[in-house]
């Protein structure tokens, strides 16, 4: 299996130019999978609910739709950041859609910094879809400081967690070893890059996507500060192998009798 | 308040001259928290449960008393590991011991490989001592791969894991940084050097002993293949802050109705 991670610099706002961008770096490279940043054609910093509001998308509109139709052309699965627009309000959302039609919709369950001030948190919880044969779950950017956020895709049966990111902080890519490791999955973390500065407030993003194997090898490391589509061969058996020696489980040695 | 990672080279067996050498290295430098190895006086790899038996020791017996009388001199707290006999069997036990006399005693909860041969499991759990104003967690080397050892020590007020290790894997000193950050805790592995070969099995440990702290610093790289003590001063008041910025409290954000 091919995962692509794709990383791109969307400009504010800009939704259509933003999308032609993505399938510009889709179209470039051959995979099954492409995982996408966050939030990864409207841009990231919202400076009211309005604003998110006139940006966010439904995710059965025509919007979701381009997604679905650019996996159905492509014959692969698409995870990808979005503004939800729902009636009680909009949510930093992700959603995978497959070759095949379906989808995995996601509303991210820890906000980060301002996003708490426009967005409601995630309802749903962590889940998985599977799709030829493969389990995909999603998750988006801050969830990664939280290990219990990937801990439960993985105890869902997810193979790869698809990572939607638009990571301020320096810390997720070099981290993303340890999530790799302790729970023997693939972990695709997209992130953007570029700045935004809006009502005097400057965030850079981070970019240097990454793609670690469940023995923590970086088989891709995109660059820091430059649009990039990179793809990966990934053997899914090495995330099903959850021993790691003949004594050793890392799924049956837990014990949840003694965890907070 | 300083600490101290003391990495030795126990010989197997010889528990009088490995205490001797432990105690030249606590000697060597001024902390107030010494953190020493797993099994840190009767090397690792047992072959037998009578050989096992035949090395561990008494929680309120001589040698562990050599510790206490230890940390009274220098009035300092002690962190090691040992092996435990009990009625029902032997731990795979760790301890600290304060310069006030009381200790805090644990079990390792995640047995790694032929441990599992000898050792009965932990049945204690995961808990913290409080000291001098600083609340010290105890864990035993394996126990780091289960993300949920540490976060159930942080949860538990840890401001310092204290981490008795002979690590043979390469992977943990990498992973504490992921460890420090989502705890926002100062992480002490303390790792023994050198090989044992026995029984036609050669295990080979990393040494390399950590210091990281809350921000995911290294405060200490000991060397991977020497004896060593050094000590480090951290700022407990960095552990105790759980906000990483005015939105954001990694404690307060977790959302458990969400985790498995």
């Amino acid at each position: 299996m091919r995962i692509a991670l794709i990383q791109n610099q969307p400009l504010f706002g800009a939704v259509e130019s933003n999308l032609n961008r993505l399938l510009t770096l889709i179209e470039s490279v051959d995979a099954d999978l492409y995982v996408l940043p966050e939030l990864c054609f409207s841009g990231y910093q919202f400076l009211s609910t309005d604003e998110l509001r006139s940006l966010a998308v439904d995710p059965d509109g025509a919007v979701i739709g381009w997604f679905r139709q650019a996996a159905c052309d492509r014959k692969a699965s698409i995870a990808f950041g979005y503004p939800e627009r729902a009636a009680d309000g909009c949510y930093n959302a992700a959603m995978i859609v497959t070759s095949d039609g379906r989808d995995l919709r996601y509303r991210k369950t820890h906000l980060f910094y301002k996003e708490k001030e426009f967005f409601l948190p995630g309802d749903r919880g962590f889940n998985v879809i599977e799709w030829g044969g493969v389990r995909i779950g999603l998750a988006v950017c801050f969830d990664w400081y939280f290990p219990e956020s990937f801990r439960t895709l993985a105890l869902k049966g997810a193979d790869i967690i698809a990572h939607c990111s638009n990571l301020v902080m320096p810390y997720c890519q070099q981290a993303d070893f340890a999530r790799a490791l302790e729970n023997r999955v693939y972990i695709a973390t997209a992130n953007r890059i570029g700045s935004e500065e809006r009502d005097g407030e400057k965030l850079t993003f981070t970019g240097g996507s990454v793609l670690v194997s469940p023995r923590g090898e970086y088989l891709l490391n995109l660059p820091k500060d430059a649009e990039a589509a990179e793809v990966a061969v990934i053997d899914i058996a090495l995330a099903r192998e959850k021993k790691i020696n003949r004594y050793n489980d890392i799924v049956a040695d837990r014990r949840p009798e003694f965890y907070r």
